[in-house]
């Protein structure tokens, strides 16, 4: 078994770039120390290694599906789930008070980095099954929390999120999921809802799904949302008594990610489905949103896992494979010499680095957000607690976005490595190439997130976050420039974080005009450009830490490992960053194409 | 069943941007007229609906495989090859002395394209008969011809080209298949072919496989490659008499074209293998690339047409999905409103003109080259030959990729219309998905393509095929900038066009220096970056073509038609020619970092 996961990036990134240890120095997580961190992340690298690794492909080539009402399941999801309720790892970041262990996300999503690595389906339940819990520890009543909490965490029962309405898609406005009170408190929930992973096996003895749905008379659109935990089955305090008539009436089967199911779910359709209010009536969706943060940044690490174990998979192929010969002097090739290691060929070299700078860009990223989410959380005073809250939610669409989208490229060009043997289901490559293709549309596809990123997070608080986003770069500049081998890249990315805020501001002279319909009519090339930005100062961040390391001669990892970092660093400012003016030029262009004329039917 | 070719804009493409009429003042092309090419397309349009299209999924969810020594496909195959035999098109562009129709090429690819949008797997079959019969009646003595030919046309007996070997890959240099001679004049033909597509079924009673192999004593590497026709059996004028031991020992399963089998075929492993010498001793691989030159195209033909079937799957899901509503005026939407469909978003209708462009600009680019393939064997004076075969070269290794590299990006954007729906299998996109994958992979990745357009094309005969390019540029600008309308776009096509010889310019002196390695490094960016500016060619000339039309007064279409071409170049120009100048960036970029320095170990 190749290694699917790069541990020494893993750590050098928690350690060295995000130093973990200063967290520990907050309260909240002052039981901990970088050695109980590095523990719990090897246990979970040998965890993965016997009970996810091996199941991946077998996950992919048994797809979960519907069968006689219920979705059969691959059995490693029991192994899965029990073990995530021992470890502790469903409520791994909740407070002591819930049952949690107060782990900072930064250690949780490097541990969910190794997990996925290993088997991105698999992680999905346990995963879900947080979310749930989640919003009911946040939004729930103290008797919702001692009814349903300690049988999530400890993996008896799953979780989900019910969302999605066939007639409604992204467009939440419109879902139609009714509830009406019962003389008991609770509420009668009535409706169908498509696209629910992890909806329902045969592993958990219940399930929790939590619910957006309108109590009858509540007001049209958003604001009409409350909501709603549904257990599957009901129960009393001893055991479960009888079906609550959640029922699963199908499956979708999907071009990846086939082993973590996804179910239509039909509520109240054979009987009363009894749910229970979750925090104030008609708030659901901004509940839902604070969860569905979090679940963003999660897609964003199954981005940047997918296309790290599929660039680990690409470098060990390319480290043995031999195939043609080195192009010399005047080009003419030697025949005579044995076949060279095709890591030798300029071109598998930069299709190696390129999957190396996206997928460690990607993981950066992310661990970034959860160093912005802990500090939001635990932060001793409320000014840095905005700061890192405001931080957290700008930087959320993007954390999610440029592991899916870039992530996809980055795979695609490790299928492609391997060549013919890409395309054949022999090798892992063509598994990870179809698994990642979800992770655009998780959660708000790219389009929403792009549109949230433009729409809001740019301009909320009068573009207080994006004036704290230039001020995180500024530091960045700083600490890189004083390296002679560093400045021109600070220089370089200095100059595009400047033009990034002049594209800001001319294209906010449409909003201004009152024409809100272009000023977000190109907002995913406004994600692809700012991402690309954004990605440059975490390989800058990087390469600084390497430097330093280099200089001050920190002996964790070895010289090569630094000056690799120092070196990818350059490739990305070299094939991606470079490619930010043509973007720019896009943005800046001053044609509407997309925008519908009512006089003109262009799609005829 | 919606429409998965747009007839209108294939018969634009070849009647009114490519003149096709003007073609049958050729001697060669006299017996026909556009009439009749019309009537051919349209009962290959018919054929299609009729025997394959509805088999597109079906083959797709039953993969060829491989079962006790055979492999077994779709039965719609036999279908397949018998009326391709019946109605000629296997030869169709051969000459009528060899039992073809002297059809041109460029109404052959347009057949190709209908059926390639149909079902792009099963016309791999009749594909390879034909690549394999042409090599056979451009290099085999009459004695050949007569063995084979003539069953290889009717679709009795299919063909295939044997080219890769386990230990070679792309690497042809390095195969070892051994030929040796017997005394009837033949070769017994020993060794391993892989990814041998078409290579066996039960629906033809004989395969013709094309083989290269060293005869004994040959000079090591390419120089020593020799070209074979070896049947699968035995036979003599009446009939198959008995195994020729060319023997299938297993299959590849894939990521996508599932429907068309690729095979591992074994030569002379249970008894001789007979072969008979096509062409001159040791031309094999020259032999071979003609004809590769040809596949290539094909190639390039099939990813527009996956691109293409793509696209109008993905409109027609667009132009019947509401969801949300429009963002008007200062960005509040109206939730009384009805949902709008997804049509009016500027998102949705920006990957629906991408879509557009990307296939309709590939489809363009790939009959341009099918055009240059028929003026380049037709013309009536050697000069003009000369040229259209200097164009042909240049612009093949373009053709083969571009659609390939974009057309997935394109099929992927296909897929994001879809949202959740796109990644199931309950529609086509996510086999489009798949299935396009390999084009960047067979007959040559775009690696190898990207080599031969920066290692030869752009400099055989002193860079003559590209002046020849430029020229034709010159054309289309004249063309344009005589229509207020294109004259910006004519304008900023002229100023791309210039950079990409400055560019050439610059990267020519790493060769002139005689660093050969640092000047093909960034070849397949190269790639990128020209053919970028080659496809915006292509819509310029048909935007001009649309724009004549409109202002003559050609009634062959709508007007609306007319201007959505207009449109769509565009948008071409806006979204995708804009990101030349990042690219640029990259080429010009002083750095090399993909070059091996053995003194560093980049790579662990």
């Amino acid at each position: 078994m190749s290694d699917y996961v790069n541990m020494n990036t893993l750590k050098f990134l928690v350690k060295d770039v995000f130093d973990a240890k200063k967290l520990c120095e907050l309260k909240r997580f002052s039981d901990y120390d970088m050695d109980s961190f590095e523990i719990l992340m090897d246990s979970n690298k040998s965890f993965s290694d016997k009970y996810l690794k091996p199941f991946q492909k077998e996950m992919d080539q048994n797809p979960a599906h519907y069968k006689d009402g219920k979705i059969i399941v691959h059995p490693s999801v029991e192994k899965v789930m029990r073990s995530a309720g021992e470890n502790g790892s469903i409520g791994a970041t909740f407070d002591y008070d819930d049952g949690g262990m107060q782990l900072p996300h930064l250690i949780h999503q490097a541990n969910g980095h190794i997990a996925g690595c290993a088997n991105n389906g698999a992680i999905g339940y346990p995963g879900l099954t947080e979310g749930a819990a989640n919003l009911i520890v946040t939004f729930g009543t103290d008797n919702l929390k001692k009814k349903f909490i300690p049988k999530m965490l400890n993996g008896d029962w799953g979780g989900t999120m019910c969302l999605t309405e066939p007639q409604a898609g992204s467009s939440l406005s419109d879902i139609v999921t009714s509830a009406s009170k019962l003389n008991d408190g609770s509420f009668s929930i009535k409706g169908d809802k498509i696209f629910i992973s992890g909806g329902d096996h045969e592993y958990c003895e219940n399930f929790i799904h939590l619910v957006l749905a309108r109590i009858e008379g509540a007001p049209k659109g958003t604001k009409g949302i409350s909501l709603f935990a549904v257990p599957k089955n009901n129960f009393n305090s001893e055991k479960i008594t009888e079906s609550n008539n959640v029922t699963t009436i199908a499956d979708f089967q999907k071009l990846g990610e086939k082993g973590f199911c996804t179910t239509h779910l039909a509520f109240g359709e054979k009987g009363i489905s009894k749910g229970w209010l979750v925090g104030e009536k008609n708030k659901g969706l901004s509940h839902m949103f604070q969860m569905m943060n979090g679940a963003r940044i999660d897609v964003g690490m199954k981005g940047a896992s997918l296309s790290t174990s599929a660039y680990l998979s690409s470098l060990e192929y390319a480290m043995n494979r031999p195939q043609g010969r080195r192009i010399k002097g005047s080009g003419n090739k030697d025949i005579q010499e044995n076949q060279a290691l095709i890591t030798e060929h300029p071109d598998v070299r930069r299709m190696l680095l390129f999957q190396e700078s996206i997928s460690e860009g990607a993981l950066s990223l992310v661990l970034q957000c959860s160093l912005y989410h802990d500090l939001s959380n635990a932060s001793d005073d409320d000014v840095s607690k905005e700061k890192y809250h405001n931080l957290l939610e700008l930087l959320t669409p993007i954390a999610k976005t440029f592991p899916a989208e870039k992530g996809l490229e980055s795979i695609s060009n490790g299928l492609q490595v391997l060549g013919g043997y890409g395309f054949c289901t022999d090798y892992d490559l063509e598994q990870y190439y179809r698994d990642i293709r979800i992770m655009s549309i998780y959660e708000g596809t790219t389009g929403i997130q792009s549109l949230d990123l433009m729409g809001r997070k740019i301009v909320m608080k009068n573009g207080a976050a994006m004036k704290l986003l230039i001020e995180e770069f500024k530091d960045t500049i700083e600490s890189a420039i004083a390296y002679d081998e560093l400045k021109p890249y600070a220089e370089h990315f200095k100059t595009n974080s400047k033009e990034l805020g002049d594209v800001i501001m001319k294209l906010l002279e449409y909003a201004l005009k009152g024409d809100h319909e272009r000023y977000i009519s190109d907002a995913t090339i406004f994600m692809e450009y700012m991402s690309n930005i954004v990605v440059a100062w975490q390989w800058l961040k990087m390469a600084t830490v390497a430097k330093t390391s280099l200089v001050t001669g920190n002996n964790n990892y070895s010289k090569e490992f630094f000056e690799k970092k120092i070196h990818t660093m350059k490739f990305y400012f070299k094939y991606e960053l470079s490619r930010t003016s043509g973007i720019k030029n896009i943005l800046l262009h001053p044609e509407s194409l997309t925008i519908i004329e009512k006089e003109k039917k262009v799609f005829i």
